[in-house]
């Protein structure tokens, strides 16, 4: 079958938005970016990191957009992180030209990646086996080009790194051996602490693996080897690994954003963040509203949001909508009722906006191409999600 | 910052598989398809569909693959289902002249939209409200275009649709008075029927189900309404669907790739579907391997899955490898474990290429955005994923 000439004329999608358009009139799914919230917040956490005197590398695993990366620079970022070498690619293209692939890398077609990518950019990546760094010296040796090995510590995790100094020297002598490989320091990250709720307790925990750390780097010290840098720390033990004395280099990502599950830790201390991204949908069926189990059905479930760390929260025009629960995400749909002991009545209509905070910022990211910046109730900027999908 | 002229020679990110390659070298993660299994999956439900009498209208919300339409179209489907409009758009571009949208749209852009699509397949969509009814025939009317409409009514879901006959009845009313809006029949589709594990009780939910649809049929037919086609039934659900003698067509879609969560069914009956999806992923860290919790990492985890309907099985030479356990999805990362009682002797090594079939194959496809058919354990095929992201 042939299309009729017509055809390229009036088959294309449009933009969700265009610059100037009313936020509340946008084509959704959508992500919105408050950006006045995002803009506090990335001063709020350079603005530490500079009172502290650690460096701040963001993550860029969370926003996967080279606008993004590029303002966290111009504020004092030292770089950024990505969490795979492909994820860095639109970042180098974008003129990024300083990157730590914090995490291990598999296979030939990776470091041939990697190693063309330091043709471009200053880059950085984790070992904790000396085979990975026999493939990052063949791949160097083969592009020409310098990369930076971290060797990957373990403070408690149980993923990746090594665990105890004896280990980490001997990779230390592995990249040591390699020209075209600089031996940079330790990476000493613990995902299980960032969600710990409690203040007292997530201190307790950043604090048991920043000594794990300290005793390593001890260690390796009297070994005759200096850690350059040592980087590690995300949005939920950023505050104390700033304090620790250990960190020279903090990496978190989710501080752009806050999602709501980082919304639920207990913040006793001077850092917190504002939620600044948003999941714009539209009530599409209001069918359900007036039945014994009043709901509304919004356009946007599983493929518009990731649900692994709970559902989102709706949005209201002074914070969360406390009268308004969003209680199930199908694919492609999702269920809205009103809050036990509220009443429906407060239900949005047909055709209304409703704001949902999503409850884990960084897979929800990766399902969206472009992020709509919102200032003054007005669309203000549409950027690419370039980074998006690849995960290589 | 400028970038040398080498750039867009180095910069670019390969394809993760070519074709002629053999399947267990491909970059990873990366989504496989088992094409003679796909191939077999196609065939089974194409004849139970043809014996049944039943028109086929397969959802192509389950694999947003052009190639994948088109082959089932070859095979006898009538056209195809769509959940979101623009999630049509690539079909349409790619010659797919019949597409049901399954759902109720908001808001002006789908609707013009849909209407635009309309000058060249097709088209029909849902409506559970009068409102939605004005707006098809508006962006029909600005178009020139003609829709065809379905009446959605709830079968037991709570989700959309209406709840009895006279409200349909007003709803076939107000379609007839727009000469380019169609009545084409009713959708009844219960989601909440698909998964439900037990033969005999999920029998009983579909007949639940098809006798509300023939009752409404029937109170319809009393009123001079005739329903041309009564649309419905999903994987879970089809077998039964199709001897209902209510249901004109069926809408399956996930019995294409057969996920971890469908394959959790009790299926007594003939229809049993193959996995032929899989997630193919590759060991990036074994330092945890010789600990007392011994475990290795993958390189895939949230960004490359979804884990709504539970974690992925990981698969091996002859089915599900029930020595090893996928037990924790990290963004990027997975940790898979000897199952309890079994040697972590058979942990795979560094570099090793493992298989998951993912627990939920339609949020897990909207990640990727190409498809490696592999056959002879060699790539045969790379299938865009062209309606990925498509949610508006």
């Amino acid at each position: 079958m042939t299309l009729p000439d017509s055809t390229s004329a009036t088959l294309q999608l449009g933009a969700c938005a265009i610059v100037g358009q009313p936020a509340a009139t946008i084509d959704t799914p959508a992500l919105m970016l408050d950006l006045d919230a995002f803009e506090r917040n990335l001063a709020q956490m350079q603005q530490a990191a500079d009172r502290a005197g650690v460096q701040l590398r963001p993550h860029a695993k969370a926003h996967k957009c080279p606008e993004i990366a590029l303002a966290q620079i111009a504020r004092g970022a030292a770089g950024i992180c990505c969490q795979k070498v492909s994820e860095a690619l639109p970042f180098v293209q974008a003129g990024v030209r300083d990157i730590h692939i914090s995490n291990e890398i598999a296979g030939a077609a990776k470091a041939a990646l990697l190693a063309r990518l330091a043709r471009h950019a200053r880059m950085s990546v984790c070992v904790d086996d000396a085979r990975q760094v026999a493939a990052l010296a063949q791949a160097a040796a083969q592009a020409g080009s310098h990369i930076g090995v971290f060797v990957e510590i373990d403070v408690g995790q149980g993923r990746c790194g090594v665990a105890d100094a004896p280990a980490a020297l001997r990779l230390v002598q592995a990249i040591g051996a390699h020209p075209q490989l600089a031996f940079r320091g330790l990476q000493a990250y613990h995902g299980g602490i960032q969600h710990v709720r409690d203040y007292a307790a997530r201190r307790q925990a950043a604090a048991d693996a920043a000594a794990r750390t300290a005793t390593i780097v001890a260690e390796l010290a009297e070994a005759g080897v200096a850690c350059a840098t040592v980087t590690g720390g995300g949005t939920g033990s950023v505050e104390f690994d700033l304090k620790s004395g250990v960190y020279t280099e903090i990496q978190p990502g989710s501080y752009v954003f806050m999602d709501a599950d980082y919304g639920r830790n207990d913040y006793g201390g001077a850092l917190r963040f504002e939620h600044s991204l948003f999941i714009a949908t539209t009530v599409m069926s209001v069918a359900a509203a007036t039945r014994p189990s009043p709901r509304v059905v919004l356009d946007a479930g599983l493929k518009s949001m990731a649900v692994d760390s709970g559902l989102p929260l709706v949005w209201g025009a002074n914070g969360q909508d406390h009268a308004l629960a969003y209680v199930a995400a199908n694919d492609e749909h999702g269920i809205v009722e009103p809050v036990p002991g509220t009443s429906a009545a407060g239900l949005p209509g047909l055709g209304s906006q409703v704001l949902l905070v999503p409850g884990h910022c960084d897979p929800t990211l990766n399902l969206y191409d472009e992020i709509v910046g919102v200032r003054g109730q007005a669309v203000d900027s549409l950027w690419p999600v370039s980074a998006r999908g690849l995960s290589r």
